[in-house]
Formats: structure tokens, sequence, C-alpha cells
């Protein structure tokens, strides 16, 4: 099916001429085949024209770090640092028992709250308890497919505990390790299904945290990385305690164990990012990975403020992430991209270094799908060769006057202008409805889960966890300690 | 007119119940007449029904500073501060010389954007070059009229400038004060008229900022303002460079000095209050002003973060303000809401201190009111004998699932979900449209103001102007004095 677009006014993301007025863009066979004033069609039987007068066309949005089943505990917590809070999730989780099907509406849900908002390609770092099963796995890709969603399935792995380790006065060596769970064929079996269908969505390899797996773990991580040929994306260094905690277990910067040990790399990318110091952030700039920014996330949890400007001015790729439902809230890329504008200029720095708008419009697109290999080069940018993910928007009061495009969409987008959204040639939302997904039952089948869910939490947050205080105490040292980086004010 | 509200979730603000489900509103001439579970209407002729079912009443958010004619020049420029952008925003005003119609179209849209986002009563810091007019002024509260939003206008007054003072060796005293524009009988007339016709819309007084009013015409606005019961709003210690600024000019902290001149009272409101100590912060407590806390513009011009926290549990009421629209580029004030939940935790102290939702929704709704005399326990709530300014959601995507309605009106919400606008008991917005605006037309209209700005600013911005450089090195000496509060992370 080939898809003319005519009259667009077409987001570049190109510094010196970051809108084309009055283009034609074909679409066909889910990828963008031409951009231009007066193109070809000949030999394209074209079978949808939609006339773009007085509207934006932008590529799609790209969410680099996310969790999709998080979203049934949206708003269950508040004013509480991230261990603590993740804590509750897990353990919220844990009671509910969630089955293959739950997961799967939980994550329809998300991915259709995204592709209302103009995220058309998506990072699930997926990790379910009590473990990983391939109906699981399926149940989230099942709901890309459903919602018509670009996704990245990332199944999260772990075999350790960091804050054990931490506080462990003998140290890692010693440390009992949890026995790794089974993930090897699970994972293998799933992508196997994936190439063999020739599926749009794809698969990478998660360990949850570095300090939460072994070394052994991370190195298998990257041998089966490399034998498919698969990205690999993880948590680094989000929290002050963690960056305390990194300190007690390596005896040196994580990152100059990870580079050791060959985890670092340019099929990585690393949700956070907030901790590092500056040999660190030199140490992931040779490599090649890149950082995912998750300004919403970790401005809830008060983990500080990541060193956004510095990562880029090394040359770090630096991506954008939404982060779970249950940490900030919302699935939405236009926020992300207005806090890392804003975030970027509570560092006193010259004016000059402060994230520009078109910066952070390239960190919610071209960025994004940079920090995933199976995206590079192919989605992020509306350019022919590229796959035909963008959106349409019809600008809504909140951009008038419309004067500076790229600007506004990142200062003052809210998402009310999304109109058409278009996902590997396929509409997908069309005049702000779903032409795939039926919003009042997906909404009827969700509310029920997050309502025996908070029933679960209701009865834990009432118990008094010895854990909890465990995790106060050791914040108290976490902030006490010297020659960590600044990420954030004290007084 | 009378109006039923039926099956309505009320939002309350109240911390043990902050849902009622399944009330009755009745609206009766502009006043909230009655809330319960199932109210009395006898003798009161109901004109119009609305069923609430599915959706969520609460009361309207209040913009307790903002600066409508500078819509027009939304997104002209980034990544500069605060005085740099000022110097480029007036110069482009002075060379437009807007006309009464054109103040008054631009105001237009300003209150339409905030109508369609929840936002049903506005403070507008109203500066013009070349000066106060009676028919500028009438043109902003025909603004008012015509959308129907309930708006303050508070005419921006001036006669020295600080930057001049600063740098002055002989100090304040000899220093050449600009003779003050006439002002008096404008406002007076302006006000005559208000008062005569009954109007829903008011008028308070508007020092620019204390630092650029010589101390006998902030006297004499003192004076002014309680001879005809009249609220004071003034910018106060906005950036660094004017805390600098205080500094030189006062020789002590400027609080202490408008303390001392009787400036400080429950009638004054003080926009952005960033650069406040310890002690400043004391006197405006004990003095019952407000504090209106601007987070987006504060972000998007570097300008640091407002204490808000330490002026909240030090007792000074904190309302909520957008800015002008060329700095935090939108007018929401849901945005404003989530912004000071989020930036109460880039300071590291106990969570126990961060800004709930709960707290941010009461900055942006009664705090809000409550900084404006005249609006003191009339707007801000949803309780009978409150004026009848309020609003219907009906949950969008984003607020999906909903367990904890008031957490996610603040951290989800992006005003997609605003469905019903009623201020003082006239539907101004029904089922997502404008029922007195024609937006179509708005848009036609201001479009062409706004794009002949935007060539004369690009025709200024090509010229290098003596003052930048003045202001760039007047800011190297700002940050690099000691002394002053920490208000942003330097490195």
């Amino acid at each position: 099916m080939a898809i003319l677009l005519e009259n667009a006014s077409v987001v570049t993301l190109n510094a010196t001429k970051p809108i084309l007025e009055a283009r034609q863009i074909l679409i066909d066979d889910g990828t963008i085949a031409q951009v231009g004033r007066k193109i070809h069609t000949e030999g394209t039987p074209i079978t949808k024209r939609i006339d773009c007068s007085g509207m934006i066309v932008m590529p799609g949005l790209v969410n680099a770090h996310c969790h999709l089943t998080e979203i049934l505990q949206k708003s269950f917590r508040d004013n509480m640092r991230m261990e603590i809070w993740r804590g509750y999730r897990a353990t919220t989780e844990d009671l509910a028992k969630l089955t293959a099907a739950e997961i799967g509406t939980a994550a329809e849900l998300a991915c259709s709250e995204m592709l209302k908002n103009g995220v058309t390609a998506v990072v699930d770092h997926f990790s379910t308890r009590p473990g990983l099963s391939v109906d699981k796995m399926e149940a989230v890709l099942g709901a890309f497919e459903k919602t018509g969603i670009r996704g990245m399935l990332v199944p999260s792995l772990r075999d350790q505990d960091f804050i054990r380790l931490a506080t462990q006065s003998n140290g890692r060596k010693s440390a009992k390790q949890t026995a790794p769970e089974p993930w090897r064929e699970e994972v293998l079996t799933v992508l196997a299904r994936l190439r063999r269908t020739r599926s749009h969505c794809g698969m990478m390899l998660g360990p949850s945290s570095p300090m939460n797996c072994s070394d052994a773990l991370l190195r298998e991580v990257v041998n089966v990385a490399e034998q498919f040929d698969l990205g690999i994306h993880t948590h680094l260094l989000e929290t002050r305690l963690q960056s305390w905690a990194a300190h007690q277990i390596y005896k040196k910067p994580l990152c100059v164990h990870l580079a050791r040990i060959g985890f670092l790399s340019s099929r990585l990318s690393t949700a956070h990012s907030v901790w590092l110091d500056d040999r660190e952030i030199d140490l992931l700039a040779s490599s090649g990975a890149s950082a995912v920014h998750n300004p919403a996330s970790n401005l809830k949890l008060g983990s500080g403020i990541a060193p956004v400007a510095k990562l880029k001015s090394r040359g770090v790729n630096v991506a954008l992430g939404t982060d779970g439902g249950d940490t900030s809230d919302s699935y939405s890329i236009f926020e992300q991209m207005r806090l890392a504008a804003y975030l970027s200029r509570v560092v006193a720095e010259d004016p000059t270094n402060w994230i520009t708008a078109a910066e952070a419009l390239r960190m919610g697109t071209v960025n994004s799908a940079q920090a995933v290999p199976a995206w590079r080069g192919k989605i992020g940018m509306i350019r022919s060769g590229y796959c035909a993910d963008l959106i349409l928007l019809k600008p809504s009061l909140r951009l008038r006057p419309l004067r500076d495009v790229v600007h506004q969409l990142v200062f003052c987008e809210g998402g009310q202008s999304v109109h058409t959204v278009i996902v590997a040639g396929k509409v997908v939302v069309e005049g702000g409805d779903f032409t795939q997904v039926d919003e009042n039952s997906l909404i009827r089948r969700v509310e029920p889960i997050s309502r025996k869910m908070h029933r679960l939490y209701s009865r834990i947050k009432k118990v008094p966890d010895r854990s909890q205080k465990i995790t106060r105490e050791l914040y108290k040292k976490a902030l006490a300690a010297k020659g960590l980086p600044v990420r954030f004010l004290t007084k």
C-alpha cells in the first residue's frame, strides 16, 4: 500500500534548513520512497493521499528506555527515593502474579498512550516477576503488533544484588551469587520466531544494571549479543546510592571496570547515566555507547540531573526515554525533550552550552534511534530509504502564533496537536483516533488489573519493611560521602 | 442562569478526602450555590444540566503571574539569560508600536490558550511600550470579556533602571532618576469604570520590580493600594544578576529595605522570588505576602530554582504562574504544577520535604487565588459560596489507569482531558470547543501581528548591542560573587 503525503511542512532535523515547505512524501512498502517538491509516482499505485496543508510532518518520536508493564502502578506512590519506590513496585508485582494476558494488556495501554502522543518506536526494558517466560515476552510483542508501534523487547537479566554486595565487608569476590535464572533458551526461542516471521519488532539483551549482574553474566550477554548481532541495554548509575555502592564494590569507577571486561561498546545504551564522573563519560564516549536521559523519572525520584551537556560535548550520543509509568507517570517524549532542554539550564554554565530546541528534538528522534543498533540509519528522520515512521501535527492553540516550528514543538507541544501517526507505512492514528485499537475496550480491560494491584499495594504499604530502613541509612552514608560527582543541589 | 452538574467526582483539595464521588453541584448567578449528594433545587429554575459521569470536576486553575502580550514573540529566542532576552523583547516591542487593537488580539489568544488548558483566572502583569494608556488597558480587559476568563490587569510601573544604579560608583542616592511616567490618572480612570460596571475582572498595581522603582514610587503605590483597596504585584529577585545588583544598591538584603519602607504586606505578591536569602524569606512570611513560582520561565532562562520548599515551610503562601509566552512558551498551569513538584526534588533534602501532588495542586488553584486579595476566599475551590470557576475533565489515555486522581492531574495531565470550562457560572468551553471565541478567526488575526514583529526582531538581532556586552560582564561578576544563596548547580 503506497501513501502520498502532499503539501507537507517537513521537519528535517537539519540545522541550516530545519523545515522544508510544500513537500510531497511517497511512502511505499513501509519505507519513505521519496521526498521532494514534485516527485515521480509512476509505477507506484497510490492507495491513499493525505493533504497535509497546515500540518507539520515530523519523524515519529522514539522512546529509548521505558518499562511498559509499570503503567499498571501509575500514581501508586510519591515522595520516595528510587530504591524504596522500586522495592514497593517489585513486591506489588510479586503479589499480583500477572498473567501473560495481563502483561499484554498493560503493554497495549502504554503503547497506545505513546502513539496518541507521537511516539512511534519504543524500547521496553522488560522485567517481570517471578521470571522471564516465552509467553510473557510474546505478550509484549503481541501488544506491539496490536497497537502497531515499532517495539524493541529487552528482557531484564540479573544474578546478584548490589546493595547486599556493597554492604558486605568481605567484598564482592566472596559474595554469594543468586543462581542466574535461565534466560538464554527463552530469549533465543523468541528471537528465532521474530526473525522467522520478519517482524518489524525486535529484541535486545538487558542486564538490569551492571551492579546487579556478575561479570560472568555480563560477559555471556556480550557473547550472545555478538553471536546474534543484538543490542545491549542496561540501567547505569541512576542514583547517588548506586554511585556510592559502585565505589564500595569495585574500588574504582564502575565504567572503568566495565571497559576492562569488554562490556562497553557501540551495541550498548545505558539508561539514566546520572552519576558518571568525567573519566567514565570519556570511556562511554570512546566506546561508542549511547546514554539514555530520563529527565522526568530522575526528577520524580529525586535522583539528580544527568550531565547531558557534558556527555554531548565529549561525544556521547544522548537519547531520551520516559522510564516506567509509575516513576515518570506518563510516556510522553514531547515532555522529555522539553525537560532535557530545561534541565541543562539548571547547570549555570555558559548559555552556549544549554541544550537547544533543535538538539532536544534530535535527542527524541534520531539520537534515540541511534541508541538501538537495529534502528540506526533506519528510523528517526524523514529521508528516503528510512522506515516510514512519522507523525502529522495539526497545530493546537498552544503552538500559536507559529513562528519557529522546532522551538515550539519542543517548548510548547503537549501532545494535543498529534493528528495522524504512521508506523512502518501503516496509519495507526488518524484524525486523533486509533485505527487498530478499541480505546474504550482497552480501558475496560486494564482498569481491573490495576485496581487489583492497588489493593495488594495498600496492604503492603502498611507493613513496616526492614529493607527500607537499611536503604535510608545507606542513603545517609551516600549523601555524606565525599568525592562523588555533583548532580543535585544540597541546600 | 442556573446550571446543575450531576454525578460528579469532585476534587476537594482536602487532604483527608481529596475526591468526593457522585456529587451534585448547583451553580446559580455565577456562584457555587450548593455541593452535595442530593441537593435541593426548589426555587431555582435549572436552565442547564450537565451529566459529569466519568468526568473529574476540579477548581479552575489560576495563573498568578504572566504577561499576555508576550505571546506575540513566542519562540523568537533561545539560550539567553533573562536580561539579554528581555532587552530583545523590549526593543522588538518598541519598534512594533503595537496598537490597542493588536494588544487586545494578543491577549485574546493567550486567554484562549489558557481556557482550553483549564486556566480560568489570570493575573496579567501588563507592560507596554512606549507607555500605559487607557485604551491599551481597556484592550486587555476587553480580551478578558471576549474570551470569558476571569482577569486581573496589573499595569507595570517603573521610574529607574537597576542595572545603571548597580554599576554607578556613587550609589543610588545621587542616581539620576527617570521621570516617572504618569500612571495614577490612567489607572484610576480604568478602575473607576470597572467598579461602575461591576465587572468580574479587576486591577492591581504592578511595580515592574522594586529595584526599577524609586522608594517614592513604591510608597505612592502602597498609598494608592490602601486608598482603593487594591493588591500589589511585582517581580522579585528573579536572577543571580538581580541578587548581585540588590547588594550593590541597597547594601543590605532587598527585602530588609522593602520591609523598612512598608512595601511588604499581605496585599503583595512577588513573581519568581528565586534569590531570596533565609532572612528575606522570613520577612516575606511575617508580612503575609505571597510568592509566585514560575518554574518553566526560570528553567528556560537559566535563572535558578526558587526555594519553594523553604518558602512553604516558613509559612509563605506559594502560588504558580507561567510568566510570558516568550519565556515559558506556553501558558499551562498543569505544567507549572508538575514542574513545581519536580524541581523541589532537585534539592537533595529529605524526601518528606518534596512538594507532593496535593501541594502542587493547591499551589495552582487556591494558593494562586490567595495571592490576589480580590480573589481570596472567592475562587480556587469548589465550595458553596465560591465563584463558579471550574473545569470538567474527561480523562484522556494519559490518565489511565485512573487510581489517584490528584496525583495524576499533577504528574500526567497535558491538557488533553479538559472538556468543559465554566467561569463565573458561564460555560466558555464545551466539549473542547469555545462558546465565545472563533478560534480560526483569532488565529488569522494574530499571525500577521506576530509575523511583523518577527521581521523587526530579525533586523535587530543582527546588530551587535553594547548593552549585551555590559550585561554579560556583569553576569561574570555576579556568578563570581560570594555570599549569595545557591539556586543552581555550578559544574
